[in-house]
């Protein structure tokens, strides 16, 4: 089920973050039925509002949803909860728990990535054994308070360069900056606000992948 | 490490649940010895507002202190945290992962309690396999809004009746009404407040299992 590389992670180059406290309101499943038919394959279940328990009931029925799409479904912070859900793996920020002891506990058949704010952190996850990294925030991000200052495109440059594992940009991309990102070699970008918040989510995932096919996939 | 059948967990009856942010920016490591050299042996770990890693190093450094002592240490919530610490076991809520998820996950070397509010979820507790239940709020509680209200020494008596496996009597409880809760049947008093507070918390425990010794002991 899991690519054991990574690299076959993204594809479709778009890292969703549902987040059930940015959705207006809507009803989670319908978010997430929505971004599977827009053509996201590679989502991560982020919402620290819930209980842990409400965590697991809706990793548990995203997991099934996802699964039928050939999708790959991604827990956040919660290592204890993306194996009762048979995540395919989970997403750790750095306060999270360390990557060695999240690896020992999820093995190697589930992918572990892990958020990096600068070059340095970035190496240390590759070294780690992460299965990709996330880097940022690139541009000011609404959703989340990093305590790290926008790092730009440049830097993401440099981040992939630093790393051969799957770098995945995060922070403020939307559909206007995303190009950009992907241009600077990022294999994915991470967006939360800009789906999360969109009145037709399939329809914004399918510009995004648009703006891809069109901006970068010519290069390729 | 671990008394297989649970009623062994609570010769000291007394069920003290550390917690950093009650602490009154003392050192945590200064409150937990305190515990210990009071004569605690059962010891939750409660840490709502810290980050997984934070609570993983509290976690890893206490219990290399509470095994020193020949003392359990449970973690509250987080089974994770409890896997990676070694653990002597982990503490669900109602609000917390299942029962049977955090016994897949932990296996039955470790014991896990979960919090039980009526007569109810005390008996599907026990079938579940919980190694103990916590009952309460037994009193009125400070340090956490549980939403049920005070059940009292009665309704506790019949959940020491209900069940066989040991019974750990929370909410409100202090030094000046534990015998209450001993009295009605309960294996352990867990208390937070009134031991996290206490200006000399090695005192404060020594005075509590000194009440056990003489209102209870005597009895059996």
């Amino acid at each position: 089920m899991v690519n054991p590389t990574g690299r076959g992670l993204f594809p479709s180059r778009l890292y969703a973050i549902l987040d059930p406290a940015e959705i207006r309101g809507r009803p989670w499943e319908s978010v997430l039925k929505a971004l599977l038919e827009g053509g996201a394959r590679v989502i991560q279940l982020r919402a620290k509002e819930l209980s842990a328990r409400e965590l697991l009931e809706v990793a548990n029925k995203g997991r099934m949803l996802i699964r039928t799409a050939n999708g790959q479904w991604i827990v956040n912070d919660r290592v204890d909860v993306a194996l009762a859900a048979d995540a395919d793996g989970v997403h750790l920020g750095q306060e999270d728990l360390p990557l060695s002891v999240a690896r020992k506990l999820v093995g190697k058949e589930k992918l572990i990535g892990v958020s990096t704010h600068d070059l340095k952190q970035a190496r240390e996850a590759e070294q780690g054994g992460a299965d990709y990294i996330g880097f940022g925030p690139i541009f000011g991000t609404a959703t989340k308070e990093t305590g790290y200052a926008a790092r730009g495109v440049e830097m993401l440059r440099e981040a992939c360069r630093a790393v051969k594992i799957p770098v995945v940009a995060i922070g403020g991309i939307t559909e206007a900056n995303v190009a950009e990102v992907w241009g600077a070699g990022a294999d994915s970008a991470a967006m939360i606000s800009d789906l999360m918040r969109a009145e037709d989510v399939t329809a914004k995932v399918r510009r995004i992948l648009a703006i891809h096919k069109k901006a970068i996939g010519n290069r390729q």
